[in-house]
């Protein structure tokens, strides 16, 4: 290294200890304060930049890459309110349990609460959403001072990914100069020299992860309860990224463990399980949300992954009044009705193995023997029922919503990631997404369920990985973030973007002020008439529209089509919410019958 | 009242107490669990309601009233993430001194770190951002509990307008049902009738706010100072928008003390001082960033207001090394250079009249007889240097982003409200924007300074006044803040929008990291490319180009036309800063002279 000045030392020791720690990417949205960490990143050749103007967008990119991976992705942003603006991210990051690295440039303690421009105070920014806050120290040509930024620098990234995942924010001041320039004030050469001998060939520090694992009485007593019971129940819930990285290390043994004692899963959308190896087990049931409640209710249950999507399951999980246990390796609470009765914990990774090994397969006799086949017949009727609705669909004499995720969950190529929005598209992907034996990655933001960041988050998670990105979107969340479209010009990503235009708030419909308009249409529903078209000569993207009937065809061109499609289909949300409720009442009654 | 159930009752007496304490105006974005307090916002006849769809650009847009009134209004947002998209403007309204009552829905305790949905910790989310953050007692029908939030809510909107007046966050949890449904468990009708009987004819508390003004040695030791000084300065930084609101109390005084004791007035474009009644006064000075390291030291500061704009004025306060008084309402330090020497804890409001009227003409004889006259010939050089400057730029032959910043303060319509966006723009107006005497009001969004919220700011502003409203921005924040175009079909408000799109971050061309290409040009100066044309047919506005040789008049058609209109003109931004800098060296050099 030629002279530096303590700046750009910090910037670059920063960046090399978090390559050599294994970071690969990093966002990075233009500012002056934090040119030590840009241009240091810049120049590393091992981490790849990718280039953001808005940082709430940017936030959501970087957590949509770890959502898709479980390895944290750095962000960087200058001082004051850019870092505010990554809040909702990092927020979804800590309730999602996505690792996501936030470093925010700051400015020297001495300029704190003066007046000067662009200073805020950004201690503890992120509250308590973050697992760990940590201020470097400002650059000094120190050498147990430079060590300790190389030792959080690591401790950093290994607390991002560590049990449970999450966002760590690293609030970085720097006093000018900021720029490479090596002959603004630098560092003296006998001052430099055992500060670059610092350096190690890899890391300077290493952190590995553990795995959290339960004692054996806590496993015992999980083998006996689903030994002993007559109706057990497996409830998949959203898989944490952790797990869904490494869902070939349980998903075999859950359904195995299923099969082997006869019993359901219940498998969210977002669980690992409905989707991929394994999905056409008999034992994995996708259509719940129609029928949960008509079905006689399970003495043992099991779940895995955080609360459910659907509402009706959980309610029916409450009302079952059995044996209960919530397994979480972060030792968290993940049920809302406060009907389980045992917290396990434990990562999927080493719970579910071993009770596949140790659950003795149930003889017929022992068991009620309608048990699966009560949930194997429902899930005929949800899929004779959705069938039905799509051919209405394609007729255009009904349409629902819920058929658009049921092709794209049906006919996105095989491997691909699927990226599901709030608040509409995800409950529909949970009701009409039937189980596939194929390798869909399928995402949403569902630890915060926000409608904000979508777009980033799903093409965020779509460069992570080459297989093909569909986004299901709503309009509101389109247009929430579209400003996250611009990375589809900057950033090394495509997707199919369908987007299901019902104009403004369909949700609503499910609500009981629905029924009070006014404040009803104008306040919540909020129809904003937004035609999005334009869009596409900005952020370079062909747009289309689709019937419901026509959707089917045009998606398939679209994903077979380089570059970026958005797919328009308009519904009328009040006619598709009745038509929803007719079709779930009907699958009930059949159900019930 | 009819039955009602206790979130509705809350919502009510929330909005009536508000209402009854004199807030007129609340930006509400959808969401269920804000249904209360969005239901009876939109019932309340006195209460206008500002409809958006995203929480961040509804944050600045109330933002924006409350800088243009001083006077703060609502926001409303739902549970979870959305909160933290307010998190910009919040801090924004910290450090600008803007007041905004942010009104946060909330899941109800038993809730909290459950696993249900949309559920997150909104205790103290802004941290120490807000004046004041307090959590509302859940609906009960209780009568002490119902007047501590009849209280809370006085205390909340009498603290956002104190001094220093600036965010307030209340956060506000709600069971089920959330619905006006007055079947929904309904509160028992003995319990009802004694809180409503609460309900006082007005405000449930009336909360007045002070004016801060300093004991008569402070004043004295000024009066002494200044007529001691043979150089005496007054600096008037960005006012904040108290000041701004009650300007007429303190401006006259301002410039009759100025002028006699002949002591310049350095005024920042965002003072209440450069433009307006007074402002042709000699004394009054806006060119002094192109000039005041060139004359000679004064030996007596007098500064109001926030830390001025100019960089090259704030340098020049710290070499002259003398005497040097902040004076500050809320007694904050507001000099970043450390070299002030008195602090006076006073409103301009107070202290200026007396001032004026202690503070004895001077002498001729006793003072430097060319001081003042140094300013004025400073000021009279740059007029011509700028005149110059547009005449080339009429011919094309060399613009400088600047010459549009002259043009619009020379051209706005009087009175009118001109909103100059972050980062360069607001530099350029400093420079370029003639003292004038017309009633503009410039504002910038110079707290934190940030280049978010730009356009809701300004538009949230012009929605506050009659006035027209021009918004000159950059192409960068123009891109952040798009969603907040949305405005303009939703709330009552047009505006003329002068896009200066010279393709990215022009504003490092004035740093460093310029020199450094890689990585200026990726990570820094970040040309997109983006045409913005196409966004006139999605939010409703007319889009026009203009030259630099022919924006006065395309202004001039835009100002005069109903509806909103973007004319946008393209710069080079490394061409423009280039010119700039010739330009303030040949007016440092003649003024030198």
């Amino acid at each position: 290294m030629t002279d530096v000045n303590p700046a750009t030392l910090w910037g670059r020791t920063i960046v090399s200890e978090l390559a050599a720690g294994g970071l690969e990417h990093v966002c990075i949205a233009p500012g002056s304060r934090s040119t030590p960490l840009t241009a240091a990143f810049a120049a590393h050749e091992d981490v790849t930049v990718h280039s953001h103007l808005d940082e709430r967008s940017a936030g959501f990119y970087a957590l949509g890459r770890g959502r898709r991976t479980s390895e944290p992705t750095a962000l960087v942003c200058t001082s004051g309110t850019a870092a505010a603006n990554v809040h909702p991210a990092v927020i979804e990051a800590d309730t999602g349990r996505v690792p996501l690295l936030v470093l925010t440039a700051d400015r020297p303690a001495e300029l704190a609460d003066s007046g000067a421009n662009q200073t805020i105070d950004q201690t503890k920014l992120y509250g308590d959403s973050v697992r760990w806050y940590a201020q470097l120290p400002e650059p000094v040509p120190n050498e147990r001072t430079l060590a300790s930024v190389r030792t959080t620098v690591a401790r950093a990234l290994g607390r991002a990914s560590d049990t449970p995942s999450g966002p760590v924010h690293l609030n970085c001041p720097f006093a000018k100069p900021l720029d490479p320039d090596p002959t603004a004030e630098p560092i003296p050469r006998e001052q430099l020299d055992p500060l670059l001998e610092q350096s190690r060939n890899g890391p300077y520090v290493s952190t590995t992860n553990g795995t959290v694992s339960t004692d054996s009485d806590t496993v015992d007593s999980l083998v006996d309860a689903l030994e002993d019971a007559d109706r057990p129940l497996f409830v998949a819930g959203p898989a944490d990224p952790e797990a869904l990285s490494n869902h070939a290390t349980w998903r075999d043994p859950l359904v195995e463990l299923a099969e082997s004692i006869g019993a359901p899963i219940l498998a969210d959308p977002l669980s690992a399980v409905r989707f991929g190896p394994g999905a056409s087990s008999p034992t994995v049931c996708g259509g719940y949300d129609a029928y949960v409640d008509a079905l006689p209710d399970p003495d043992c249950v099991v779940r895995i992954g955080a609360s459910p999507t659907s509402k009706r399951l959980r309610r029916a999980l409450k009302d079952a009044n059995c044996r209960q246990f919530v397994v979480d390796p972060a030792g968290s609470w993940r049920e809302a009705t406060f009907s389980a009765t045992d917290l396990v914990v434990a990562a999927p990774s080493t719970l579910l193995p071993e009770l596949a090994t140790r659950v003795g397969a149930r003889q017929a006799s022992t068991s009620d023997g309608d048990w699966l086949g009560h949930f194997t017949d429902a899930e005929r009727t949800v899929d004779e029922a959705v069938d039905r609705q799509r051919s209405a669909d394609a007729l255009a004499s009904s349409p629902v919503e819920g058929s658009v995720l049921a092709t794209v969950l049906e006919r996105a190529p095989d491997p691909s990631t699927v990226f599901v929005s709030n608040s509409m598209p995800i409950r529909d992907a949970d009701l009409f997404g039937r189980p596939r034996e194929a390798s869909l990655t399928v995402l949403a933001n569902r630890g915060a369920s926000g409608i904000d960041g979508i777009v980033s988050t799903a093409l965020g998670a779509g460069s992570a990985t080459d297989d093909p990105l569909t986004l299901v979107t709503g309009d509101l969340a389109f247009y929430h973030d579209s400003n996250g479209l611009l990375a589809l010009s900057r950033c090394p990503v495509d997707a199919t973007i369908v987007l299901v235009h019902n104009d403004g708030g369909g949700i609503f419909h499910k609500l009981p002020i629905e029924a009070h308009d006014p404040p009803f249409t104008a306040q919540f529903k909020t129809p904003h008439g937004l035609d999005f078209e334009p869009f596409g000569s900005v952020y370079g993207f062909d747009y289309v529209s689709a019937d419901p009937e026509t959707f089917e065809r045009t998606y398939a061109n679209a994903v077979s089509t380089d570059g970026t499609t958005v797919v328009a289909v308009h519904f009328d949300a009040a006619s598709s919410h009745r038509r929803r409720e007719t079709l779930l009442d009907t699958v009930t009654s059949r159900v019930s019958e």
